[in-house]
């Protein structure tokens, strides 16, 4: 895929983000595209490839968002990355011209998608890739309700550490006091005020109480409540795997009690 | 390697192929640098390293092939990237201002083949890096034999997914229907047809019915027979790994029998 | 990291050194930049991250020598690749405008060391993302004894091959004959002469006679002593592990008698 980029446009700068999202994981890698998306500079393309499952291919589509444009399956997995993907402009990756002729029917990265990432990088404008597209395949949000003093979510995720993420968020710290605040959706949304010292944390017939900013801060082996790098609620052990202690799924129910009244 | 390779050309954009080759296995680094190389651009320069098995080192050497220019040990790497690897402008790396001295004796990617692939880069003439090198060493051709009606090769390659890859090919699919048509060893070759709904693969005593475009037309965990990304025949399960099941190991014997009389 | 990086300096240069440090050991880490570092061009900025251990994160820093900067946490990972490390320019990376802001508790490397590298490669001043500090933890430097023919050292890490890699170097092989000579701490250290046919290497309780160049010299399966790429001794079994079949352990005393009189 980098050597077709680089042949179409040679001053492509190409980053990694991530080789590790499980086969087929759809979800997972919309996650991982959330999380990472917002810290790359206006204009980055962005080229996502997940292997399909039964049922094979999606069409292939380029989605511009803000300064960014998406290219990848219509499999849902832009729907995180981008607030309301319905609502983007779309387009469907059909120009035989912006694809490697002929197209091979196991790998459309190679073919289609990186070939579209570099015409796109290049100055191509994306209504010439093809047609404008509708209805784009929309995964459900992750779960996430907001009631008094409490809020619900579920496990999405269990990374390489067996730590646990969950959809509770995004939260960030206040200062200077140990006061937390919940935003929903976008920066704009709700502020729901959570006491880091008074909040308790049901998960999996657990509970934790408190909400600390560090690992390091409790003993090794401790069952810990944490705010991850994306700003999410997250269930750790200090140097070992919560989620096998746990026996935790992804979809499992968490509950946040605020400590505040 | 990469630091050695900026700091003698510092605009150098370098491209990571591979780095999963099996410790030691030459042809399985021979294949995978046929499959890629074609699609990078013209100028490329490909650094080729693989750890040395009983024998220890071989010479290093530079060879020029159409546009591109490989650097790498004379242990057969470059067999079936270039077409006649015998007949290429090869050059032994012998000169010591395009080596990073003292060379070591166990780093010979970073102390040899980075700088003198930089230097490439930078636009010195091959035959700036030593002399003239002939009788390079060349692997055997994967097996493919071509009959009346019948194919006959071998498994050349079991991926990380478990898919059983082998030498029948390169094939294409050709378009609108399911007929499919074999090219052998160059655009140029020989075209034999090929009944894609017709066609049987046997391979480990098992049969398999038809050849199919993509892993999601079958039910998860059926073994199918379909073309790789690179153009030749694979046997894979969907959502499954085919080489336990079939207990296949590189070079046990495939046979497609073609369908078309 | 990356993503921060180029959007704060869009022409940056990027080259991952490696991802496979075990987490929290800040020592290999510490290794593992000393053997690379010097082969990247002047003018290079390393950033530097390990997972924190227990208790917590420790202050991030730059630090300025000859012709390097590197941006790190201030627990010692920095100590080898220094070679004075109390003397070096150290600056605490505190300024607000080159942080990402709010700065999360998780992920340093993103909101502080990625932006703290991008604006050193950018241009600005070490001085001012911060102020001078004072006292960096430094490591103890890895066992080395020299006394009359005799060398004392300590294993100081296990490769992925299973290969054991001592403290014993840095050696350099001399040319034409057999004999090695080992430099201590710097190019101009004591030089102590070895006979790489008459040496013997003591190591949990196994004798190996004779230092080779490279492991295909002897039979699979056997162990050997040779120089690794980054001129240290090291103890390995050709295609098998050593630290396996020695039972070896970071730390384990290591004694090379030199074979001269």
């Amino acid at each position: 895929m980098k050597g077709v980029i680089l042949g179409i446009h040679p001053t492509a700068q190409i980053i990694d983000i991530t080789h590790d999202i499980q086969a087929q994981n759809v979800r997972l890698a919309a996650l991982a595209l959330r999380d990472s998306a917002r810290y790359f500079a206006a204009g980055t393309i962005f080229v996502v490839v997940v292997d399909p499952g039964v049922g094979g291919e999606r069409r292939p589509i380029a989605a511009q968002s803000g300064d960014y444009v998406f290219v990848a399956p219509d499999n849902g997995v832009l729907s995180y990355a981008i607030e309301d993907l319905a609502a983007a402009t779309l387009v469907e990756l059909t120009s035989t011209q912006h694809r490697l002729e002929p197209v091979s029917y196991t790998f459309h990265g190679r073919d289609i998608f990186a070939p579209a990432a570099a015409h796109l990088a290049a100055g191509v404008p994306i209504d010439q890739l093809g047609p404008r597209a509708a209805d784009p395949v929309v995964l459900p949000q992750p779960t996430l309700t907001v009631a008094a003093g409490r809020l619900v979510g579920e496990v999405v995720q269990i990374d390489h550490f067996g730590n646990i993420v969950t959809s509770i968020g995004p939260l960030r710290w206040t200062k200077p006091d140990e006061a937390i605040y919940l935003r929903i959706g976008s920066e704009h949304g709700l502020g729901v005020p959570i006491s880091a010292t008074d909040a308790q944390i049901t998960i999996d017939g657990q509970t934790i109480n408190g909400i600390i900013r560090a690992y390091g801060a409790v003993a090794r082996g401790t069952l810990l409540a944490t705010i991850g790098s994306s700003g999410y609620l997250e269930v750790a052990i200090n140097q070992g795997g919560a989620a096998a202690r746990l026996d935790a799924a992804i979809g499992d129910m968490v509950e946040l009690y605020t400590g505040v009244n």
